[in-house]
Formats: structure tokens, C-alpha cells, sequence
């Protein structure tokens, strides 16, 4: 029926706006119960289960067998970690294998039939899931003794399928690889050719005495790649050169012209190539974004405008009234549907085109202006007065130079206590000083609250920010006094409780030097570089994924490669790579480097890191800069064209980034792709 | 009289001209004895002389007292240096500053006094000569005893006043500075706060085992600044946090934090800014070049204009003739000249105006596109289908192979002989494989020689590379054979002449792997990122020379600093910041380093090595990439549009990389600069 019919058109206007807000692509059934389907998949339950299992399944591997997630990396010192028993990881594991088929089925019901066949990664998902279903089957016949586990390599997959935002972004890293692969062969082609130079160079000679770099360093092929590929990352700058440079000076051009060559020039121009090719892509990218947003949007007006009761003669419009039933149903951020409403109301007329109907929903694009709630309005002329007073940036000003005196404070008795005895210490001075300073930061916090009022105290991020820390630095200070009392000369109590005096009070300074930042926003240019730095993190994280992806795979592919070969050995040096992973799996690195020592896997390990310096290192790192000099510009341009309006705004994303830049799509393409959706059939 | 004005005129256009071709400024004296000395002085006998003298002063200091100029860097094994007689390099010196009195004489005089008190860099040059002089004559009647010579820190400003692109660099250096002042602020608050940090987070402990860290890097504030400080350069990475990290995995956190925060988001910033800042600053210096040059056209065509000869009504023009005459007597590159002269045949109007006029001398701003000459024409049939055969592209292919298995061939040798001594090599097989492989490139070079002619053969720079590395390897081989006669098996005759056999051979494998390159400009990639960095060379001159004025400097500097400090110490690391200074004064450092473990003058030499790292290594080598980013972006994007008309261009500078991009000055801006000069009337 009619009735029917135009309930269907609501719900599939409510779900292409959702879909525009999130930028998806609207491509999915579009009948009854699909959009029930994919309404309940899209909800904020479902999607918060899905991240949860994907984290839990990441997690495994740090309770599963040749983890080591122990306090101390000290192979001598550490206890031996907790094994699970066989069947605990996998069942974990299982449960999280169905919900991924669940999501799976869902997905490529939604996309349809023939979508499905097209989606490479639907297929690869599905792939993913029946390697890794059968590798566990493989794996519990054998009760957990296998040594090849290659599901575990396959987790990071999971992670990066379920985030667009990633796939867009290791997208334009594919698109750039063509490039990077040329400048790779290119430094590939300029170590192989100085390699032999540096073999010809420095053969060995008669005299012993004479060929200590040949000794050391260009000994046969793969010594002299290594060498040279080490020289490379600057690891072994100066050491390579010593021998030679010692017999002659000139041997140093050999290694000057290297560096120079493949350090200065072809490295940054890997930074060049990146940052060129990457730059066009983000833009794309996000222009790509947008036309999902336009498409969502044009398709709930297409829809609404099918509605029966709106049969108007030529010209598509859609019905206010229509358009706010849908608006009280979809879900959206409640800002921007209080805009919409409001601006519908002010438009006196009753039907909307779709010019119109386009610009309501510009709203969404919008930057939230952030409104500092008022004032409280005192009556007394005096609680005016200290309004004025207190409420002015000078009394600001005076907190930070407080803040500053105390860091000095605190700078003094720790260069005058540097090389004392813990026994020698006396912290009365530190104590009655600090006692005095977070007196004073209570005092400030206060007054601060009585001049604006706690509401508006507290829609500023850096008194959020200075006040929890007050509030923290008082508990642990009245913890102390109740615990050792007040300081006094000579104030250095035996430990009690948790904390002994000196831990307390080192937490204190800490905090105290933490809350030294809040003088951020007072200086101009760090404001800028701090607002610049916090974009980055909230654009960097599709990469910072990719980079756990990359890492996560490396780490698995370290443990099944090197296993078996954990032998502790007192080498301080041990840990010489452990750095390139964090903290994550440092005994795998541990006894490779132990490996590399005795030669036994020698060939494998040292593909395996050129491997890992080539993609964290080199690509990530550049891909990085990249972004940085982006953002970077793009914002300084910015601050030159014209000065921000007030505050300093905390609320770009990529897509604001670049709004001046991108293009808005035409009635014409979106109509034509409107036509090409496998599932919508418009009536004209 | 009339005619002497207009002899007057006419050498002011001259040098009005030259002026232009050279981007020189126009603001000189313009009265005929002036324009004589102006000529003179900017002949390429005067200029040679001053860039001889330049030279020369700066050279002295390898011969002078605290100098090492010896082939090992060795202090055990080397010779003590050549101390010349005192007198010598000071009669030398006084020479020099003859000539630089000279120089500035002339100089002041040719710009005239109004303009001398305004031009600070004259002002400098003057002093700096006064100073100089003042120190020469102190050290004379020291009789060359005295221990600091004021005179030696300053002679690279000799180098830094004569040229005028060096000048404008500096000039946009000092632009950026505040900016990089706020990221080097940034980075020591940075540094400051973590400092504290560390200082608190590993105090000393009363338990002896758990303060390594303590004891290692974080013992007192400098210890502490010192060790984050080098963690900023990464050469301590991982080893600063491992005596942390092994009693803790949590204190990574602090390492990791401080690293990524400073090396990847400060160190980069740093990056940003200065391409950021650059960029703008370099093509606002090739915009007023520029300008000069349009001013010099445009002054050239008013004091034609004002010939008597030529008293036309209104319009104000300039006569064929006149401009025929000036053409003839100026010295401009001789392309340049015909491509005008014909143009001005082809009018054949017999007065120009300004637009036709400036439009001439367009002519400058081109690229001189180098035309090959054409291929002999041969009669016979035979030999027109050699001449077919060893033209085409595949017999240079061809070639490229033939070299490419030479290298394989050598590369087998090399790793089958990596380990032989001396005693047990074999020449035979390489010999043989090396003479062959000659005689193929000699016969490959005739050939190409026959197809193309001479001419059209030494026209293409591959060629010419090619033809000369094939010469000197022929020319070798000849040398070998007629030294130690023909290869056969155990060819190991013993030492004779010049070289032994095993050292001719190998230079000739050198010289074939570095005939290899001839393969860069048959890859298009290749191609493109090797005339990439060719144009950076050439536009990197100017910091290139700006890099050599604070080397010097500070060479001077670390000579005063740490003189009679030089005790020989078996140091193996001694070399460790050699690298820094190339092999320049690298004694200085290796004694410098001995003082650095006995702690003299620690303080000192950490001031002085803190700043050679920030300007070194941080400021330039972030200058070097955002030009690098600057050049390949602008080539890059060529690329895509257009695609290059027929051979690689190599004549690209600094300012035909900008000129889609510069604007041409109007009418009006020229004008009005011309009537500010000081030193020329115009008739309206």
C-alpha cells in the first residue's frame, strides 16, 4: 500500500543520511528489513562488539605461548611468564571467529550478490577466515604443540578491514609504491655499484698491517653490503671509515661521496617523492569522501521526493513536514539537527528543492563554534571588583609566572641534590615550598571559579587541564602530611604506606613540572605548533594503524622465524634493536641479535631487518614528515591569510583541512551515479 | 657636444645591458670615466684576479702554523707538517688585502658616496679590513709569536661579500631565523621539561644495583641535558635506556615520548618551517632578479631614447641603428646576440618602442636549446645501412648490456677472490675478460663515430662520457701490456714502474663500473632524479658556499679554542666527529675529543659542539631538503603536464624553474625606480 510504500521511502531516507554523516557508501539493499539489517550492523552496540572483538583477538598473543608481557626485559632476572593452558587462547578465539563470520555474512548481505564479487575485500575477509578457521582446527588436533602458526599472522587483517579510513589510506600508499619502489631501486643500484667500487678500492694487500678495512669491513660481498648498507642509516657513520682514512685522507671522498649521494640526496628525495604523490592523494581522498556525503544526501531527497503525498507536478521537491519526520528519527550529532530544524523553520515556505535541501544539510561540514557559557553577574560592587580582577588575563599571567618560580624552585634542589646520598637528603625544604606553591594553585583555582563561574571555568580545556591537576597535586599532598606528618627540619621519615616521602614528593614535582604546559596556550607560536601537533595525531590515526598492522606482522613473523633460539646471554647489548619494536616483543630481538652473532641464521635475519628499516623507518617515517609539512602548511598559510576568530580551534579534521581546496560534485555526476546503485530504483 | 653625448649615451646603454645580462643592480656612476672603471672592474680579468686573491687567502690556512696537511690522519705515524717561515704567509696575506683595498675603493667609489653610507655590506668590508690590517700588524711585531689572530675568523667574509647570490641567501636565511628560533625555543623548553623529568624519575636510589641509569646518563643537570640532548641526535638511542628499560619495560614510556615528540614532530616542525619560510623567500629573491634585469633593459632603452639623432615627437623610441651599435659592443653571450640581431633584421621597422624593445631582449630569458649537428650523408648503400644499423637506439642498448656483463664478470671475480691472498690471485681470467670487453667499447665508440661523425658524436654529454672513459681505459690496457706483456694463465708478474699489475687492474675494474653510469639517461626515472639533482647542485652553490663560511669559521674557532691542547693519544674513536669537519682540521677534533674525555675545557667544547650540530646538521640539512622538496615538486609537476620536448634539459637554474610562476614589473614600478637613481638624469 501507499502507507507501506511511504514508510519504506522515510527509512530509506533516514539511513542515506546517516550514511552521508559517516561518509559510507550508500550501495546496500535497500528494502524493509535490509535497512532494519543494516540500521542494527551500523548501531553503536554492534560496531562497539566488533571493535572489542578485534582488540581481544590483537591481544592474544601477549598471554599466548612465547610472549614474555614481564616487568623486567632482563632475560637473567625475569619470571618465567604464565602459559595458558591449551584451549583457553583457542577458545577466545573461536568466539571471536564467529563473530567475525557473523559480521561478514551481514556485510555481504547488505552489499548484495553482485557487489559481493566485486569487493576484494569481502573475498579477502572471507579468505582470511578460512585460513584462519583451519589453521585453528590444524592447531587443536595437535593439542598446541604445532610450531607454525599462520593465523596469527592474519589477526592484524581483521583490524585493518573494518576501518575505511585505513583502506583509503594504504590506497594512496599504494598508488605511491610505484615511485618509492623506483627511488628503492635507485639506492639499491647506487649500494651495489659503491659496494664494488669499495671492494676494488679496498682489496687485501700484502702487508697485514696495511688492510684493516678489508679486515673489518669489506672482507667479501655480503660484508661489504652490509657495510655499506649499515652506513646507510648513519649507524656506523664514522667507525666504517677510521681504517681507511687513517692509511689516507682521500679514502674519506669514497665514503663522503656515499653519504652524500645516498643519505642526502636519495633519502630526501624519497621524503620528496612522498610527500608529492601523498599530498594528491589525501586530497582525493577527501574529495572522494565528500561525494559519498553529496550522493547520501541527494539520494534521501530522491527518496522523499517519490513520497505519494507530495505529487507535485515538475519539478522533484520534498515536503518539510517529510523531511522532519525523517530528521527525528535518523541519529546524528544533536547540534547539527538542532541547526537543520531551526533553519527549516525559518524557511517559511513548504516545499523544499533540492538546491535547498543540499544547503540544510551543509550544516554537517560545519566547524562547532564552541560558546563559552557566561559569566555569573554578581550584584555587591565589591564581588565585581574581584571579578574584574580575577577573571582578567593578568591574574593568569601571575599563576604562570607562580608556575614558573616553582619549576625553578624545584630545578635548584635538584641540581643541589644531585649527587647526595638518600640518606643525606632532607626534603623539608621541597615540602614546605611545594606546600606553599599548591597553596597558592588552590588559591588561583578558586578565585578563577568565583570570577567565571564553574561552567564557564570548565568549557575551557586548559582549566580542565590545570585544575585536575590541582585537585590531584592537594589529595597527594594532604595524603602526605596524614601519613608523615608536616615537614619540618630534618623531615625524612622511614617508609610507610605505599609511598615512601621521596616517592610522594617526586610525584609531586613531576606533576608540578606537568602542569608547567598550561603556559601553552599563552605563547603564540607554541600554541600554533601545539594545535598543529594535535591535528597530526587525529589525522595520523589510519596511519598509526597501519603501522600497528605492519608491526604486529613483523612481531608474529619474528617469533615464528627466530623461536626456539631464546638463550639467555649477559649481552648489554641486547636491546640494540629493541627500540625499532617498542616494548612489545624485545627478547625475540634479544636473541636475533644473539643469532646474528653466532651466524646461525644469519642470511634470514638480516633480509628479515633490512625488511623492517625499510618500512618503519624509511617509508613510515616519510610518510610522516609528509603529513606534517602538509598539515603544517596548510595551517600557516592559514594564520597568514587571517587571524582566528577567537579561541584556538581544537576541531579540524582532514576534511576541514582541505575544504577551500576540494570540488563540490555536480547535480549531473550524482544524479548518473545515482542511477548506477544496484539496489534503488528511481521512479524517473 | 653632441656627438661625445651621444658616445656618453651609448656606453650607458652598454652597461645598462650588461647589467641586465648579469642581474646586476644599475645604481653606479654613469659619467663616461665611471663607465669605463665600472667595465674594468667587471671584466673577467678583474673578476679572476679577485677571485684568485679570495682564494688564496683562504687556503692559506693549510700551510700556516697549527696546520696538518699530511696524508695519514694518523698523529702516531704522520710527519710533522711544513711550518713556513715567518713573513711568508704574512707577505702573502698583505698582498691579498692590497688587492681587497682595491676592490673596495673602486667599489665605493662606483656607487658613490650618497649610496656608500646606505650599503652595510661595504660599511663591513671596510672593517673587516681595518681589522685585519690591525692584526697583521701586531702579529708582525710579535714576529708571528702571538696566539690569537683575529684576522682568520674573518677571511671567509671575503668569500661571502663577492657574491651576490651568497649575499641574498644569507639575506633569506635571516628571514627564517625567527621562526627557527621559535622551534629551537620549543625544543629547549622540550628538552628543559624532560630533563626533569628524568632527573626525578631516576633519582638516586638507596638500593646500589637499581640507580644504573642514575650513575650512567641522569647523575647530575649537565649529565642529564647532555644525555637527552644526544638522544635528540639518536647517536645514544638505545643504549640510554637500557639500564632503565631492564629494570622496568614502563620506563621506555619516557624515552619512547621524548623521542617521538622531539626528533619526529619538533625536528620535523623545523623541517616544515624553513620550507615553508624558503620557499617564499627564494622566489621573492628570483623576482627581483628579475626586476634588475627588466630595470636594465628598460634604463638601456631611456638613455637611447635621449640620443639627438633620433628627436621624434612624442612617443619616445629608439633607433635600429643605435641599438645595433650597442649590441656590437657589448659582451653578452653570443647566441643570445645573433638570436637579437636576426629578430632586429626580421623587423623591419626603423624605430622601436619600449614594448618592442623589451621584447628583444626576451631573448635572455631563454633556454638555449642546444641543436646536435646532423649525421654525415654517405653515398654508398653500405655504408648508409651501417650508418643505420649503429645510429639506431638498440646498438646503444646493446652496449648497455654488453657493460652490464663486464660488471657481472667483474662482480664474479670479486667474490670468488674476496678471500685469496695476494700471493695466490690469478690475473689471467680477469685480464683476458677486461681486454675483451675494451676492445668491444673501442669498437662500439668507432662505430657510433662512423654512423654519426665526429661532430654529431661529442654533441651528446653520454657520449663524451662514454668516448673519454673509453680512451683512458684503452690507454691503461696499452700501458699494462706493454709493461708486464700479454695475459696467460698465472699472470702474476712482480711489481714494475708506476703500479703494480693488481693495482692497474684495478682501476681499470674501476673505471669500467663507473663507465656504467652511462646508463642514467636510457631509464626515464633515473633521468629525471639525476638532472634533478644536477639542477640542485647548481642552485645549491650559493649555500654550498655559505656551508664553506661557517666551516672555516669554526675550523678557526676550534684551532683557537684548543690549541696547544694537541697530545697523541692511540684513541681509536678519535676520528668519531672527524666525519663532521670531512678531513678538514680533523686533528683539531681528535684532540678536541681527548679533552673532552680529561674534562679541561668540557664545558667549552660541549657550547661548541652543540652549536656545530644545530647549524650543521640541523639548520642546513633542513635547508638542503626544502630546496630539494622545492626542486623536485617543480620538475615533478613539469613532468606530468608537459612531457620534455626531445633530449634531458641541463640548463635549468633557479630562475627558469620559477618563471611560470614570476611576475613581470609594470611600466609604472620601472619608471619610478628609474627616477630614483642616483646618479642618472632623465631628460623628462
Amino acid at each position: 500500500g501507499i502507507g507501506a510504500d511511504n514508510d519504506l521511502y522515510i527509512n530509506q531516507a533516514i539511513v542515506f543520511i546517516e550514511d552521508a554523516i559517516q561518509y559510507r557508501s550508500i550501495n546496500h539493499r535497500v528494502d524493509s528489513k535490509s535497512l532494519w539489517l543494516y540500521r542494527w550492523y551500523y548501531s553503536r552496540t554492534c560496531q562497539w562488539i566488533l571493535s572489542l572483538t578485534i582488540t581481544i583477538i590483537l591481544a592474544l598473543v601477549f598471554i599466548e605461548k612465547p610472549s614474555s608481557l614481564t616487568i623486567t626485559s632482563d632475560v637473567r632476572y625475569r619470571l618465567s611468564p604464565w602459559n595458558p593452558p591449551c584451549g583457553l587462547t583457542e577458545s577466545i578465539e573461536l568466539l571471536c571467529f564467529l563473530v567475525f563470520m557473523v559480521d561478514v555474512a551481514v556485510k555481504s548481505y547488505l552489499i548484495g550478490w553482485e557487489e559481493f564479487w566485486k569487493n576484494k575485500w569481502l573475498m579477502a575477509y572471507i579468505l582470511t577466515l578460512v585460513v584462519s578457521l583451519t589453521d585453528w582446527i590444524v592447531s587443536l588436533s595437535f593439542f598446541c604443540t604445532e610450531n607454525v602458526r599462520i593465523r596469527r599472522i592474519l589477526r592484524p587483517f581483521f583490524l585493518l578491514q573494518n576501518s575505511s579510513m585505513m583502506k583509503k589510506t594504504l590506497k594512496s600508499i599504494n598508488s605511491t609504491l610505484p615511485e618509492m619502489a623506483s627511488v628503492v631501486l635507485l639506492l639499491a643500484v647506487h649500494l651495489s655499484l659503491f659496494t664494488m667500487f669499495g671492494m676494488l678500492l679496498f682489496a687485501r694487500t700484502k702487508d697485514g698491517q696495511q688492510d684493516k678495512e678489508w679486515v673489518g669491513y669489506f672482507r667479501n660481498l655480503p660484508d661489504s653490503l652490509t657495510s655499506l648498507l649499515v652506513l646507510l642509516t648513519t649507524a656506523n657513520n664514522p667507525d666504517v671509515m677510521i681504517p681507511a682514512y687513517s692509511k689516507n685522507r682521500a679514502y674519506s671522498i669514497f665514503f663522503i661521496l656515499f653519504t652524500v649521494l645516498g643519505n642526502l640526496f636519495l633519502m630526501n628525495l624519497l621524503t620528496a617523492i612522498i610527500y608529492n604523490q601523498f599530498r594528491g592523494y589525501l586530497l582525493k581522498s577527501v574529495q572522494s569522501s565528500l561525494f559519498r556525503r553529496r550522493l547520501g544526501i541527494r539520494a534521501a531527497f530522491e527518496v522523499l521526493s517519490s513520497l505519494k503525498e507530495t505529487a507535485s507536478a515538475q519539478q522533484s521537491c520534498v515536503s518539510v513536514g517529510a523531511l522532519l519526520r525523517v530528521l527525528q528519527k535518523a541519529e546524528m550529532d544533536s547540534r547539527c539537527k538542532q541547526a537543520i530544524m531551526r533553519s527549516l523553520k525559518t524557511c517559511s515556505c513548504d516545499q523544499l528543492s533540492a538546491a535547498q535541501f543540499r544547503k540544510l544539510f551543509e550544516e554537517l561540514d560545519k566547524d562547532a563554534i564552541r560558546e563559552h557559557p557566561p559569566c555569573p553577574e554578581y550584584q555587591s560592587y565589591f564581588m565585581q571588583k574581584m571579578q574584574f580582577a580575577f577573571g582578567h588575563p593578568y591574574f593568569g599571567y601571575l599563576g604562570n609566572v607562580v608556575a614558573l618560580a616553582n619549576i625553578v624552585s624545584i630545578c635548584v634542589v635538584l641540581v643541589m641534590d644531585a649527587d647526595k646520598q638518600p640518606s643525606e637528603r632532607d626534603d623539608f625544604f621541597l615540602g614546605a615550598i611545594n606546600c606553599f606553591f599548591i597553596l597558592y594553585y588552590l588559591l588561583e583555582m578558586l578565585l578563577k571559579i568565583l570570577a567565571m563561574g564553574l561552567k564557564r571555568y570548565l568549557s575551557y580545556p586548559s582549566n580542565r587541564f590545570d585544575g585536575l591537576l590541582t585537585v590531584i597535586l592537594l589529595v597527594l599532598e594532604i595524603a602526605t602530611f596524614a601519613v608523615y606528618g608536616f615537614p619540618h627540619p630534618g623531615w625524612r621519615p622511614e617508609f610507610m604506606g605505599l609511598l615512601s616521602l621521596w616517592d610522594m614528593v617526586r610525584l609531586v614535582n613531576m606533576l608540578i613540572v606537568f602542569r608547567f604546559l598550561r603556559i601553552i596556550p599563552n605563547m603564540k607560536f607554541m600554541a600554533l605548533v601545539v594545535t598543529t601537533l594535535l591535528d597530526l595525531v587525529k589525522n595520523l590515526r589510519a596511519f598509526a594503524g597501519i603501522l600497528v598492522v605492519v608491526f604486529y606482522a613483523f612481531a608474529i613473523i619474528g617469533i615464528m622465524l627466530f623461536k626456539g633460539a631464546i638463550i639467555p646471554v649477559g649481552n648489554t647489548r641486547k636491546n640494540v634493536i629493541s627500540w625499532l619494536f617498542g616494548h612489545f616483543q624485545a627478547e625475540i630481538i634479544y636473541c636475533l641479535l644473539y643469532l646474528l652473532t653466532v651466524n646461525l641464521i644469519y642470511r634470514w635475519a638480516k633480509i628479515y631487518f633490512v625488511a623492517w628499516w625499510l618500512i618503519s623507518s624509511v617509508i613510515w617515517v616519510n610518510l610522516f614528515v609528509a603529513l606534517l609539512l602538509e598539515n603544517f602548511i596548510h595551517k600557516w598559510d592559514r594564520r597568514c591569510h587571517r587571524e582566528p576568530l577567537s579561541d584556538i580551534e581544537y576541531q579540524r579534521t582532514v576534511e576541514l583541512m582541505f575544504r577551500d581546496v576540494l570540488e563540490e560534485p555536480t547535480e549531473e555526476e550524482l544524479m548518473e551515479k545515482l542511477h548506477q546503485h544496484p539496489h534503488l530504483q528511481l521512479c524517473r
